[in-house]
């Protein structure tokens, strides 16, 4: 066995992962496509279950909720009717990257905000230093008078990505909007406002155009086929190059975990959303589980979960309870 | 909208599951047939950086730091070689679960035990009461006189293994290994003493034996078609039967995260080990992070993490560094 690491198992590493990468890539589109019709029929099959999404959002991974307040669980049990993820840049055969990921919620007319739906698109992008990872434009979401739960830090983010297109640097830090933006991030310091803040996230670092995403990835595709064909490529790649500190956009973004709630509303919620919703109708049927809720009850309010199964509950009491149970269950405990 | 929730949207959800699940299973073969010369090529390429495996585990997912002793992170600085993951039964084409496993570490020789491989075997399973999940028999350590890090678990584990083949049953619990085991586990009662007693785990309910899996598995086709043709199933399923609880033999369980380390193994540390090795070396070449470790020195000792990277180091000192430096990376700081 060698003793030394030499420069040329490092490149085969990088192109090993280059590989990885693109049967991963294949992979996502098969998936993709296998997939698609059966989510279509489950949107069939949960439309007549109003209370569906709402009790996967209540059994949501950790991420989620971390992020939802008790006004936020509150609008979800009454109002959440529906949740749809798509892939667009993949649809219909697109041979676009299959990361790229558009969210949308639905909900029923309510006394929070006017929107009927939310939507959120997500671009997976490359930056021409090599950085890579989701972007978004921020969302606007129309809350009614003394409503907004987001302190308005989601209108400030608009305002600020409007004032920038204006001026056409969307990266631009000498504007007012700016400083209005990064006054009201520094106020609320990362803590959780409203899972609604998230509508306003743009970016783990800064927002990155199609149009640079298109040059570095046209770049990077040249080294990667240089690589490939054993040539020690001629161009530095942006990773070596001396670079002043990449442009950072966090003194200005509102939410800390944008592209984390993302991938989890996409790669867990959305694909085992059935099974969340038997997870939390088996919480529902088991006695000791209700008994674990009281104690809970005694405990310090910071830390009581929340409860959006009890919303639903309370939302749907008196309505038959159907004997013949969620389907069939992994674990008998 | 209905406002009841019928049996029949049960139904549904049920038979978009099994469709779900047949989506994912094919998904997997795939993806397995595609990566599976890309493993091959990376095999080739870390046989020739020896630290390559023990930085990758000591970068591993907090699931398996967690279970990473002092002496266990020495062992693997010093003797890991080689890590292999396979999934045996989708092997070649065969049509097989593609969730089995085999995972194979393999060493040095060293002062701690005489085996230079230790191979562990994971099937899924299904249970005649509808459980499903992974099983395994019991790995046997042979360890050097007085240096059993595991307390003597897992050769209790692998006794009782075999006592129980001898009786014919597998689950048999009037046997004295079972009570010598049972009192072992008490004794520990979940602490980790290394992690090496993973190589005694069994289950996280009860062992499925093939024939039983078999049969089981064979019913549930059974009403999962008849679930297709829209027939309301005659037979009832295991869920629905009025059972005693199911026989559970966490009392003789030598470790309580058996299943949950094999997939984070199997399904991040494999898939990801270029990934966490650049992280390690990036770690290495970052002056911030050594001072965080000074930082955390000053701490108890109890929280500071296992540090494999240091051992790697002490293990490589006056060996020359490389100076092209890891493949590109993802995020510049």
């Amino acid at each position: 066995m060698a003793e030394d690491i030499s420069p040329i198992s490092y490149e085969d590493l990088a192109e090993i992962e280059d590989a990885f990468a693109e049967v991963d890539d294949e992979i996502l589109r098969r998936q993709y496509d296998l997939s698609r019709p059966l989510y279509e029929k489950r949107a069939q099959a949960v439309a007549k279950i109003p209370s569906f999404w709402p009790l996967v959002m209540e059994q949501a991974p950790m991420e989620i909720e971390d992020c939802i307040t008790h006004q936020d669980s509150a609008i979800f049990a009454e109002h959440l009717t529906n949740l749809t993820v798509t892939r667009p840049d993949i649809e219909d055969g697109k041979k676009g990257n299959p990361r790229s990921v558009n969210i949308k919620f639905e909900f029923s007319p309510n006394e929070h905000f006017t929107d009927r739906v939310l939507e959120k698109r997500f671009w997976y992008r490359r930056a021409s230093d090599g950085w890579t990872g989701l972007v978004s434009e921020p969302v606007k979401v129309n809350w009614k008078k003394g409503k907004d739960s987001t302190d308005g830090l989601t209108s400030a983010a608009v305002a600020l990505w409007n004032a920038r297109k204006k001026v056409g640097d969307l990266t631009a830090k000498g504007l007012p909007e700016y400083r209005a933006l990064e006054k009201k991030v520094e106020h609320w310091n990362g803590a959780n406002t409203s899972f609604f803040t998230w509508f306003g996230w743009v970016s783990g670092r800064r927002y990155v155009s199609a149009e640079e995403s298109e040059k570095a990835s046209q770049e990077y595709a040249a080294r990667k086929e240089a690589r490939k064909h054993g040539e020690r490529s001629e161009a530095e790649s942006p990773e070596d190059k001396d670079e002043e500190e990449p442009e950072d956009d966090s003194l200005v973004e509102v939410h800390q975990q944008g592209e984390e709630i993302a991938a989890c509303l996409a790669e867990d919620v959305w694909p085992n959303a059935i099974r969340f919703f038997t997870q939390a109708q088996e919480l529902d049927d088991d006695p000791e589980a209700d008994f674990e809720d009281d104690d809970l009850d005694d405990e310090d309010d910071v830390d009581e979960p929340i409860d959006i199964r009890s919303l639903v509950q309370d939302k749907e009491k008196g309505r038959s309870r159907d004997s013949s149970g969620p389907p069939s269950k992994k674990i008998k405990t």
